[in-house]
C-alpha cells in the first residue's frame, strides 16, 4: 500500500489538520471530528449539515462554506460518524432556525443521524432529516437496504445550501431537499479498486481487462462485472439505465418536529422524460483524471440529446470520490426554475466555488 | 490498459469534443486543435496563450476563460503541439494588442513556440514568449535542457491572465510573467506510473514499496528512487529542496518585438528567504485524491512556518496532472502586492473559478 499518510490511525485527523491549515475560514474541530463555517452559527439561517465516512473528499467537509453546508461530520474512512459528532456539529451550527440533516442512505449513517436528531430535539433544537437515495444500480447493497445515496448528494448540498443562505426556513429547506432527491439519479463504475488504509489491500480484485458496473462509493459490489470496453459503450449503458429508470417507491422515516416522533412517508420518484432539463454531473471516483471524464461527457451529452433531455448545467470532476479508485459516476438531476436559481447562486467552499 | 477512451487515435479529439459540449462559453477548434475564449479576440486585450502536450488536464485548455488564458494549444498526449496550432490560436485570439506565449521548458514546446512566434511576427502580430522553468529536481532531463516547466505554470497563467484582463500591455504582461517565473519553484514525486494510451503500458516501473522523487509530468526520470516512507518525510524532503534551492542562473531566448530577432537574456532567480510570503500549491499528479493532498499540506505548512515563510494563499487539487499517475507536486511562488492582487482577481474557467 502506497499512500500519502503517516500512521494508519492518524489518517483522518491529519487530513482535517491540513484542511484547518489551508482554510482558516472554516472551523475544524478535532475531538470529536466536525467542520463548521467559521462564522457559525449564522443568525436566522437554517444550518444545513451532512456527514458520512471519510474517503469521499471533497464531500462533505470540502463543501462547508458560504452557500453550501454549515457543517460536516467526517467519520473514519468508510465508517459512519457517531451521533455525538453530529450532535456537537448541530449545536455549533444551530442559530435557532434549526438543523437540516442530509443523510446518505447507508444503515450506519441513517441510524446515527436518527440518534443525533433525537438528541438535538431533546435540547429544543428544531431538526429535520432528509434521506438521499439516488443510486439506480442496485436495490439493496452490502451497506444498506434500498438505494444508496451517491452523486445527487453533492447537488442537493449545493442547492439546499443556497436556499438556506437565501432565507428558506427549515420546512422549506427540507421540502427542497426531498424534491431534488426525487429528481436525482446516479450510477457508478470502477476500473480499479481502492485501498482502505486500515485494510492495506484492495477492497476487491478486478482483472486487468475487467470492470465493475454499478459499484458503490465504498467499493461494495455493483450490478455486474464485464470485460473492459469503450468509454462510449460504458457511458451509454449507464446513461440509459439512469434515463430509463422507472418510478421508484420506498418508505422513509422523517422526524416530525411538531410531535417529536418519527413518521413514515411513502415517496415515489417520477422517471425522467423527454422534454426534461437536467444538471449532468460526471464524477471521478478519485483516481480517474478529468480528461477521461470529458470523453464520458461527450457521449453522455449525445445520449441525452437523443432522448430529448436538455443538459441545462454540468459539473465535471472529482467531487464524491472513493479514495483513489479509478472509475466514474453519472448523476442526472431534473431541474426547474427554483433548482436552477439555487444552483447558479454563489458558493465559496474548498471543493466548489463560483461567484464568490 | 483500462482507460475511459475509445480509439487510441481519438483520445485528444474526443476529450476536446467533450469540453466543447460542456463549455459552450469556449470556442473549441478541432482541426487544428486549439481552444480560445468564445468572445475572442477581446478588443484591446493582450492574448495570453499557452499549450503543450495533452495529459496534464485541466492545464492548459481548462484554464481558458475570463481572467486566465485567451487560448490553449493541446498536442497529442505528452507530445508538443505544432507551430500551426499555435499560429492559428494566436491569430484567433489576437485583438491587435499582441500575443504572449507562456512556454513550459521542454525542447519540442520551445522550438515550436519559437516557430509560431516568428510566423505571427511575420503577419505583423506583436508577440512575446516567456519560458517557464521552475522544477528544482533536475538540471537537465529526458525532454529538455535546463529546468523543466511544471507547477508554476498554473500560477503564472492565473496571474498574468488577470493582469491582461486588467489592461496590462504586452510588455507589462511579459515582465510580470518573467517575474512570477523567477519567484516560483516546484518539485514532484510519483507513487505509480501513468500509462500513455498509445504505449498501452506503464511509462516506468516502480516497486510495490518504492517511490520516485523529482519525477517530471511525463513520467520522465526524477532525482532518485527510494523506499516508500511517510507523507511527512516525503513532504519535508521536497519542501526543503524548494526552500533551500540556490539562486538559479540560465540563458533564455526571448523575441525582440521591435527588431524582429531572438535575443539571449541571462536570468537569475533569487532564492526564497525567511520573511517571504508565498502561494503554496499542492498538486495531484492525477490519481492521488485531494484527501491525501491535505495530509501533505499539513506538513508543508509546518515546514514553511519553521523556515519563516508565510503562506499567503494556497491551491490544493489536481491542476497540472500526468494522466492517472499517483503522486503530487509542491510549488511555492513568492508573492508581492501586484501578484496577490492578480491572484485574487475573478477567474472563470472550467478548471479554476472564483469571484465569477
Amino acid at each position: 500500500m502506497k499512500k500519502l499518510i503517516n500512521g494508519i490511525d492518524d489518517v483522518v485527523r491529519e487530513q482535517l489538520q491540513g484542511m484547518a491549515a489551508a482554510h482558516p475560514e472554516l472551523s475544524v474541530h478535532i475531538d470529536p471530528h466536525y467542520i463548521v463555517r467559521g462564522d457559525a452559527p449564522v443568525a436566522g439561517k437554517v444550518a444545513v449539515i451532512s456527514g458520512g465516512g471519510s474517503g469521499h473528499e471533497p464531500m462533505h467537509g470540502g463543501f462547508v462554506g458560504v452557500g453550501m453546508l454549515d457543517g460536516a461530520c467526517p467519520g473514519e474512512v468508510f465508517t459512519s460518524p457517531t451521533p455525538d459528532q453530529m450532535y456537537e456539529c448541530g449545536m455549533a451550527a444551530n442559530s435557532g432556525a434549526g438543523v437540516l440533516f442530509l443523510v446518505k442512505n447507508y444503515t450506519g449513517d441513517v441510524m446515527n443521524f436518527e440518534m443525533a436528531a433525537e438528541m438535538l430535539a431533546a435540547e429544543g433544537v428544531p431538526v429535520q432529516s432528509i434521506l438521499i437515495d439516488d443510486d439506480v444500480a442496485v436495490k439493496d447493497s452490502l451497506y444498506t437496504a434500498g438505494r444508496r445515496g451517491v452523486g445527487t448528494t453533492v447537488i442537493i448540498e449545493k442547492i439546499v445550501g443556497a436556499a438556506a443562505e437565501a432565507g428558506y426556513n427549515l420546512d422549506q429547506c427540507a421540502d427542497l431537499a426531498r424534491k431534488v432527491n426525487s429528481y436525482g439519479r446516479s450510477m457508478g463504475m470502477a476500473l480499479t479498486s481502492c485501498i482502505v488504509p486500515a485494510a492495506g489491500k484492495p477492497t476487491f480484485d478486478l482483472g486487468d481487462d475487467e470492470i465493475e458496473i454499478g459499484i458503490g462509493i465504498h467499493g461494495e459490489p455493483g450490478q455486474k462485472r464485464m470485460p473492459m470496453t469503450s468509454a462510449d459503450a460504458i457511458t451509454e449503458m449507464m446513461a440509459l439505465e439512469i434515463i430509463e429508470d422507472d418510478a421508484y417507491t420506498r418508505t422513509v422515516r422523517e422526524w416530525d418536529t411538531e410531535n417529536g416522533i418519527w413518521v413514515e412517508l411513502e415517496l415515489t420518484d417520477e422517471p425522467l422524460a423527454a422534454g426534461d432539463s437536467v444538471i449532468a454531473f460526471v464524477n471521478s471516483m478519485g483516481g480517474t483524471p478529468v480528461s477521461e471524464l470529458y470523453a464520458v461527457y461527450r457521449k453522455l451529452a449525445a445520449v441525452c440529446e437523443d432522448k430529448g433531455i436538455t443538459i441545462a448545467r454540468n459539473l465535471i470532476g472529482p467531487y464524491i470520490t472513493s479514495l483513489e479508485m479509478q472509475g466514474f459516476s453519472i448523476t442526472l438531476v431534473k431541474v426547474d426554475d427554483e433548482i436552477l436559481k439555487f444552483w447558479d447562486a454563489p458558493v465559496n467552499t474548498p471543493g466548489l466555488r463560483w461567484g464568490a
